[in-house]
Formats: structure tokens, C-alpha cells, sequence
């Protein structure tokens, strides 16, 4: 048998398990995986120089397939650089199967190159870790590295998805001879059959019991993918029981009339009287991160009686408003559904007509409340100076996107902009951002990422901290010609100067924005994107439809804004929060 | 007292213990400790965007100093962009201290932003993690801070160094009010008294009669910084003693007639006759990683007798020949100062004069090897046909090199075509590389580190993925000016059709090589350096005058080659050593 024979059947249990997608960071110890996967026609594999980017690209792909990702590096610092990654996939919960190449571990600590203690490396932030036999003489050895790699590819799907590692020390010679081919041998696929999950009919009788208990029930949605399922059983609940359903723009909602979406303009600034009229009974909360301080400051100040977290693995338990009372394990849009039909039912028993009933107080205050939040947003990007701010900037690209595509939002100011802008529900439009460990150091690769796993069009929000960060992205493989880059170009870490603690401090240049006085053009021209300049809101306007046609290129739109405008915008939104609306 | 006092008091202990230079990474959780270090008039403080890039300038910096510089980053995936130079500190033995913020540990897991698992975070590649409380209140908290605090200086700096991190979670509110002002209160310094390592004389009388039992002695340098104390004391055994010294080129020796610096060449190709004549009978090794695989391979196929390793720490047992015999606890260059002293001693006593003896057999056996070895490499280069490949390059920059200057030599293929050319010892060059790790990932940025530690000129030589990979090294801070890149690029990760096993794959282009047609041109203009573009050893020769020559800018000078002619040239040099000299 070809000594890398055990490595050939590994990636050829990576097919058979589903897995289509690898992204491969050149290296030598690596070889035999990277030839492996080069030379099994089941899969598409990519290659990126940086590690860190690669990661990043694996995340942007998972993310959008649902899919594990497979990502192979070679041995030493390499691995380390996937670390960002691996953090960010770990807390947004995305599957990846980390494949590193190490030495045989009796070289460590002996001056050998690129060696470093890589068993365990990720610590707490991927699943579990694995470490493959160097040594295939045993028939054990091959029984185990099957079985390993069976069971990280389930896990990094089992609820929730996650990073797996998988460690592959390789032992020399690690090339094959020329004319050597690779060839499968017997693979066993361990299928696995993972349960649904099902509550009890006397848990749903004491939930519905409770939710009967509940004048003012309220659902937070936080960050979740787009849904057309879980937007239709929130409509259902919303317009049938009066229940305000709320959510960040990371919630996919969008404004329908219906859903509250403006919730950082609502609750930044409130008296005691109206949080009063919000104030929630029963609060249901689903779905992963929120965005906005001021949604967790409501909640903790003005606690709900009963709060219900509904996450399908119960075992931690997310208590960020520090007053969670249960913890529901179902998948959230399954909850929802099941919710709507026993309710009805449950009606129907106590024969109600099922049309809408009154809107209540509790409804209409948070429908009142987010129709002056949104007018209060429209009066101030509208009344404005003519000059392009950021925040005009990304409320002008978000309006133009175009129906059904995809939209990136890059930490940290560009997602929160486009926030407080928002979106229509019919753009149908799916937003995306990595609100795991909510980084800058990978928003540009996730995209990319992205852009490789969908036809439709990719447009990514970014500020310029963050996107020359993570330039790499766009060097040493092609960029997407679906992907549409939008660099707001304010030539700092502009979040520094809105948030007021920094803002305040008189090292605010030097030591928080840092002023690099970097444009894209260049980057763009080396990287062969199709470039856009642009300083005013008639030249933005007349641009978009070009820049969102389609193209044989990436397209970078290069936004140039003055952060002291910026500024100013902001601190004039802030001042309005206090006036009556 | 501000809440903010132990943050401050923190920073003093480090000026108080002579700690001089900072690297910041912005960000608002770590805003106290860069408000901190930018208030404190003892440091010296620079700021750099990417933690990736930061890490491995502080690193080059520490290198060139060899005392502590201080990283700070804010939390989450910010602190995992700091590992890969981490993992480099270790290896190579530079004393870091890495100031993680964090948030206070109850809100892991609770869906905060940028909050991940941080204590450990660096697992076994630092020497130490410490994890200071988040509350003061208690008196034993500003006690422990302090004792962490000096306890982590201390052991960065005990042999051997090497990076050290203190998380530092930091609660709300971390900005202080505009009007306050930092005064450090009562700073306890612990002075802590280094022992001097001692050999008994029992232990010493047992080496030197071992010493004396053997004919053949040999004296190895591995990786090790330019000393002339070292240079003297090997020139003086060497001399008189017939004891061959070898060393690669980031031994730091320098070609003198004397010592042994061909050794790649001399021993890639070796008849089992010829390696019976530099088969030594007591081998002695010093420093640390080894270059090439040839000594390693030499020294394993043809063990010495006895090995001796002299190494100041010996908790680990560095037996990468795998024949070591004697580990030695003592200071490479006091044990070589004492050994010839003692040596000279019993000469003296024995009645000896101190003229150098006859010249050995094995001595001259080395001897002819290197002449002949040196003049390979000449003839080839000369010889060849006059196009500009990578190696003629190194070799041109290295021969005209100020005296008395730094050079930086990156990973993977110019640190070996360096050591195959060499340097004189009488150009006093300083020789540096990222040999702990041997990554791609941070050479860059090292060198901007070196050069900010240093009024000398410091010259990096680079390949073009080493270069791309990590160019935020001169992104978001100014690029000091003694700093000259010498950008070897031949569009290609050029290691892989170099080394034997990737060079015969199919796979060799779009897997592991990687093209990606980028020049630095740009990249040059972006970061406002002098950029000089070359493609024939006359303009070379013509350039580098002015190259070398002080300006108020950084310089860079890019050299493109073919990789066809590079693996050309590299295969006759192969071919050519199976060849009589």
C-alpha cells in the first residue's frame, strides 16, 4: 500500500461525507493533503497564500452553504493564522474542518523549522480537536484516523455548528513518486442519524399556559440567516396575537410595516414613562447576537417577568439580559411554526374567530414608537448638507441593492450604520456579518467567501481600517467578478470618534483612529478590480447602477467621506434622540 | 482613587523596570492600558493597525535589543493575530510581554462582542500566562497585579527569554473623564538577582580530560547573534587548537579563512570516504536551529563519538542529531572563555608552548572542503550566464552591504541563497531571521521592528509571498527610514520548484508555487517608499550605491527573476557537486 495511502482515503471520506469545498494555504508538510485534495474530482478546491485570509474565505463559504468547509495548512505559525477564523466560526457557529499538517510530535522542541505544540491549539474555540496517528504500520491506526474523521465531520454540523480540528502529523517522504496515482481504497462512511427535537405535549401545555398568562409578549430576534419560513411564522404571530416582533438588521427581518427594525433609535434615549408602555411581560428571544448596547440595556433595566431563550443546544445558557428564566432546546423556526398552530388551535377550541383581534396598547406603542424612530432617520439623512457621510453613503447603497442578492456587513461601523438605515423586506435581500468575536480582521476575505459559493451578487460594506487589514484577500487567487466591494473611506477607525469615550480623550488620532492616508486605487489595480472614486451623493447616485450591473470584474466603489462631518452627522442624530419626535 | 489606578500603576512598574518601547493596537477595551503607556513619559510608544503585523514589529524590535517590548491589543480575534509571532518569540527565545484586554470572564459565552476564551489563550508557547483580576476593590487584587506584573518582566528575560502574557480584563467604565489626569501612585518594584551559571571544577577536569581523550573536535554554532566576544573565542580554539568551527550564515560568524561556512555545500553530496575525514570524534554545539538539512543529516549518518550541547537552560533535551551525550548548563560564550583558558592552563602546565600545533589532519580535511566549496559557488555564479536570477542577486546585495549594518534575511528561499553565498567577517554585518518558526509570516514586519531599534542601516532581503503576505508591516505607521527591502520576486512561492518533492507534481503551479503577478510598485507608493525596479545584474551593480546611501524614506528595490532560470541555475549547482572541485 502507497504509504500516503490513509491520507488518500481521509480526503476521500470528505466526499463521501458531502463535503465539496476546501481552500488550501500552499506548504510543503501539507503536500500530501493538498495533493489529495488536488487530485479527488469531488471537490473544488481553492488556494490562498495567507492563512489568515483563507480562513476567513472558508468561514465566508460555510457561512453561506450551511456547509462544512475544509481548510488544509501546512505545519509551524501557519496554523496560528488560522486562528482568527476559528474564533469568529466558533461564536457565529459555522461549520469548518480544519486539516493541519504537523510534524511527527517527537520533533518538538528539537530546533526543527515550523514546528510548534499543535495538538490542542485552538483551546476552547473549535468543538473538539483531533490528532491523527503519524504512524500507519498498525491496523489500528487506520481504523482510528476513519473513525476520527467520521466523527468531526458530524460534529461540525451537530447543533450548534462549529470548527473542528483535525491534526495530521506526516511523516517523510511525504511526495510521491511521479508516476504514482491515487486511488481510494475501501472507505467506510459512518452514517450518522441525528434526532429532531421535540418538546413534550406537557411542556408546550405549560408554555401555552404561560403565554395565555402573558399580557405583552414581545420576540427579539438576533442575529439569524435569511428565512423565509421563520419571516412568514413571525408575520403569523405578530399580526394574529399582537406580539411586536423585533430585530437588528443582522436579523434578517427587514421593514414590512410590521416587524420593529429601528430599535437603536428607539431605546438610545428613553424616559421611564415610555419604557413603561414597551415594557414587555414575557419576552422570547431567538437566534445568535445583537448588535446594539441600547436593545441589552433595555432589557436588563426594564426586565421582562418571564424570559424565554429558545436555542436548540441547552447546554450553556446565554443570559445576556442577566434575567433569562427558561431555556427552550428547539430550533427556533420549528418553535415558531408550532407556536402558531397550537395557539390557533387552542382559538379554535375556545371559538375565536381567527381574525386579528383589537391591536393592543402594548402592540400599537412599539408600532408608534418605530414610525417616528424611522421618520426621525429619514428627516436627518434627508435635511442634511448635501455632503456625503458615511452614514448617507451606506442608507444610498442599501436603498440601490439590488432584489435577492447578498449583503456583507463589515465590523465595526459600516454594520451599525447600515442599522440605523435598515431595510425594505421586499428587497428580499440576505445580510450577512461576523458577529462571533464581531473583528475587523476578516470582513474582506468573508466576502470573498461568499461571492464563491452563490451566482447572485455579493455587495460588501466596509471602512478602510478594515478592509486594508484584510487586503490579502483580494491578492494571489482571483476575485469574484460577482462580488461588489463599497470602502466608506473616512481614513480612519471612525467608530473611535462616534463612541464618546475615546472621542473625549486627547489621544483619539495618534492612538484610536490612527490616520493611514491610504485610497484603494492601488490595491484595486493590483488585485485587477474595476474601480470606482467617489465624493458627492450625484456622483454615488449616478454610479450604483453601473457599479450593480453585471461584470466581468469585482467591482470596488471607493467612498471618500470626512470624518469630522462624520461626526458632526452623528452627534446631530444623538441631540435629536432627546427632542419630541 | 481613579478606578483606573491599577491600569496606570501597572504601566509604571514597567518603566520602573526598565522597559522602553510599546506596540499598540487600537481598540476601546484596551483604551486604559494605551492611555496608560501614551501618558507615561518612560515609553516609547508606536502604534500599528494589524495585531498580526504589531506582534512581529514588536518582535523585531526585542530581537535587536534583546529586552522586553510590550505588545498591547484589545479583546477577542485581535489577540489570536498576535499568535503566530508568539509562537516565533518562543522559538527564537525573545522576551515579549503581551497586554491582552479582556472582558471580565462572566461575560464569555454571553453573546458579547469580540469576547473569547483568552485566559491560556497561547497555550505552551509562552512561558507564563497570567490572568489579573477585573476588580480592585479588594487590596489583594493590587497585590497581585503588581506581583504578576513583576514576576512576568522577570521571567520574559530569564534565560531563556521568550514571550510572557498578562490578560488583562478590564471592567466599565475604561475611559477616564477629560479633566483626569494619570499620576502613578506607589509602585513596588521587585528586584529580582539573577544567579550567574557555574560549572564545578570536578565537572570541569571531566570535560577537559575528555577533551584531551579526543583527536578530532569540532565546534558547531547554531543560529546565534553577532558577538565579536563569541567570534574571538572561537578564532582562539580554533587557532590553537585545530578544532574546525562551523556555522551557517545565521551563526553570525563570517567567512575569515578560519572558520567553516560552506557547509551546505560541503555536505550535501558526500562519499562515505569524504565524510570519514570530517567525521569528528567530539562534537560541541552552541546556539540555536540549524538552516539546512545537510549538517543535520551529516551529523545523524556520521555521529560523533560524544556530543556535547551547551545550552544555558537545560530543562529540554535538544538532541536533534539524536546521539547527544552531554547537555551543558552554561552561557555559550563564558563556557567557550572558560574552556580556553583552561585549556592554555594545562598547555602551560603540561609545558606546552602556545604556538598553534601542527595543523591536524581533520583540521585540513574541513579546510580543503570549504576552499573548494567557496569556489563552487564562485565559479557557478560568475560562470553563468549573465541574466539576473535570484541567487546572483543575494549574492550582489550581501557583497555590497554596508559595514557595520543589520541584515534581515526572510523565510523561506533567501535566508538559504544568503547562507549559500555568505559574508565576510570583516563587513561586521549583523545577520537576523525568523528562524524559531522559520514562517513567511512576519519577515517583514520583523525588519521594520529591527530598524525602529536602530540607527544602522538594516537591510532585509525578501521573496515576493513573504513580502505580499505581510505588507500591513508598512501600512497605518510611518516606515523607518534606515530601512532597505531588497524584493527578490520571481512571482512564485519559489521554495516549492526548488526542493525536490513539489518541483516533479503536477500540482507544482496552481497548488503550491501560487503566481500571482504582482509587483510592489504599488504597494511602494502606497506606503511612500522610495521604490527602484531592476531586472539585470548591471543595473543592479549600478543601483546599489545609491540604495545603500542614507535617505529621509525607506527604500525599496525589487529584483525580478525568472523562476525557470533560478531552477536552472539551482539544478547546475546541484549537479555540479557531485562533480571533483
Amino acid at each position: 500500500m502507497p504509504i500516503l495511502q490513509p491520507i488518500v482515503d481521509l480526503v476521500e471520506l470528505l466526499v463521501r461525507r458531502g463535503i465539496t469545498d476546501v481552500v488550501v494555504s500552499p506548504g510543503s508538510r501539507s503536500a500530501p493533503l493538498t495533493l489529495a485534495v488536488a487530485r479527488n474530482p469531488g471537490l473544488r478546491v481553492r488556494v490562498m497564500a495567507d492563512e489568515r485570509s483563507a480562513g476567513f474565505v472558508a468561514l465566508g463559504m460555510a457561512q453561506l452553504s450551511k456547509r462544512p468547509v475544509v481548510l488544509i495548512c501546512t505545519s509551524g505559525s501557519a496554523v496560528y493564522n488560522l486562528a482568527p477564523a476559528v474564533a469568529e466560526a466558533f461564536f457565529q457557529q459555522i461549520p469548518l474542518l480544519l486539516l493541519t499538517a504537523d510534524r511527527p510530535h517527537e520533533w518538538l522542541h528539537q530546533q526543527d523549522g515550523q514546528t510548534i505544540d499543535q495538538v490542542g491549539i485552538f483551546g476552547t474555540h473549535v468543538k473538539r480537536s483531533y490528532d491523527l496517528p503519524a504512524d500507519y504500520t498498525h491496523a489500528d491506526s487506520h481504523w482510528a484516523i476513519n473513525r476520527s474523521v467520521n466523527e468531526a465531520i458530524t460534529l461540525s454540523q451537530l447543533t450548534p455548528p462549529g470548527p473542528v480540528h483535525i491534526n495530521v502529523p506526516i511523516r517523510e517522504p511525504f511526495y510521491p513518486s511521479p508516476d504514482e496515482v491515487f486511488r481510494p481504497g475501501a472507505v467506510r462512511v459512518i452514517e450518522t442519524l441525528p434526532a429532531e427535537l421535540r418538546l413534550s405535549t406537557e411542556t408546550w401545555r405549560r408554555l401555552l399556559d404561560d403565554w395565555d398568562d402573558s399580557e405583552r409578549i414581545l420576540i427579539l430576534v438576533g442575529q439569524h440567516v435569511y428565512s423565509s419560513a421563520l419571516l412568514t411564522a413571525l408575520r403569523t404571530i405578530s399580526e394574529e396575537f399582537n406580539v411586536p416582533v423585533l430585530g437588528e438588521i443582522t436579523a434578517n427581518l427587514g421593514e414590512n410595516g410590521l416587524f420593529i427594525t429601528h430599535t437603536d433609535t428607539i431605546l438610545t434615549q428613553l424616559t421611564d414613562e415610555q419604557a413603561a408602555s414597551l415594557r414587555p411581560d414575557l419576552l422570547i428571544t431567538i437566534g445568535n447576537s445583537l448588535l446594539t448596547r441600547g436593545l441589552k440595556t433595555f432589557f436588563r433595566r426594564y426586565p421582562a417577568r418571564q424570559h424565554w431563550h429558545v436555542q436548540p443546544a441547552p447546554d450553556r445558557i446565554n443570559d445576556s439580559f442577566q434575567r433569562l428564566t427558561r431555556l427552550i432546546s428547539a430550533e427556533p423556526i420549528a418553535f415558531l411554526q408550532q407556536l402558531v398552530n397550537d395557539l390557533d388551535y387552542q382559538r379554535f377550541r375556545q371559538g375565536m374567530d381567527d381574525e386579528p383581534g383589537e391591536e393592543s396598547e402594548f402592540f400599537t406603542a412599539w408600532q408608534r414608537a418605530d414610525q417616528q424612530a424611522a421618520k426621525r432617520v429619514y428627516k436627518l439623512l434627508t435635511t442634511a448638507n448635501q455632503s456625503l457621510t458615511d452614514w448617507s453613503a451606506v442608507q444610498q447603497v442599501l436603498t440601490q441593492l439590488p432584489v435577492n442578492s447578498h449583503l456583507q456587513l463589515a465590523n465595526s461601523m459600516p454594520v451599525r450604520y447600515a442599522n440605523l438605515c435598515g431595510l425594505q423586506e421586499n428587497q428580499r435581500i440576505s445580510v450577512w456579518a461576523n458577529r462571533g468575536v464581531s473583528g475587523i480582521d476578516g470582513c474582506l476575505s468573508t466576502a470573498v467567501g461568499a461571492a464563491l459559493q452563490t451566482d447572485q451578487l455579493v455587495t460588501l460594506v466596509i471602512g478602510d481600517v478594515a478592509f486594508f487589514y484584510d487586503r490579502n484577500a483580494l491578492w494571489s487567487a482571483p476575485v469574484p467578478a460577482n462580488l461588489r466591494i463599497v470602502l466608506v473611506n473616512n481614513d480612519s477607525g471612525h467608530i473611535f470618534r462616534i463612541i464618546d469615550g475615546p472621542g473625549k480623550q486627547p489621544e483619539l488620532e495618534p492612538y484610536f483612529e490612527t490616520p493611514h492616508g491610504y485610497t484603494a486605487r492601488r490595491t484595486a489595480e493590483d488585485a485587477g478590480l474595476l474601480y470606482h472614486a467617489c465624493r458627492e451623493a450625484q456622483e454615488l447616485t449616478s454610479l450604483l447602477p453601473t457599479f450593480f450591473a453585471p461584470s466581468d470584474k469585482a467591482q470596488l466603489l471607493e467612498i471618500t467621506t470626512d470624518k469630522y462631518a462624520n461626526q458632526e452627522q452623528f452627534q446631530r442624530y444623538k441631540a435629536s434622540l432627546s427632542l419630541p419626535a
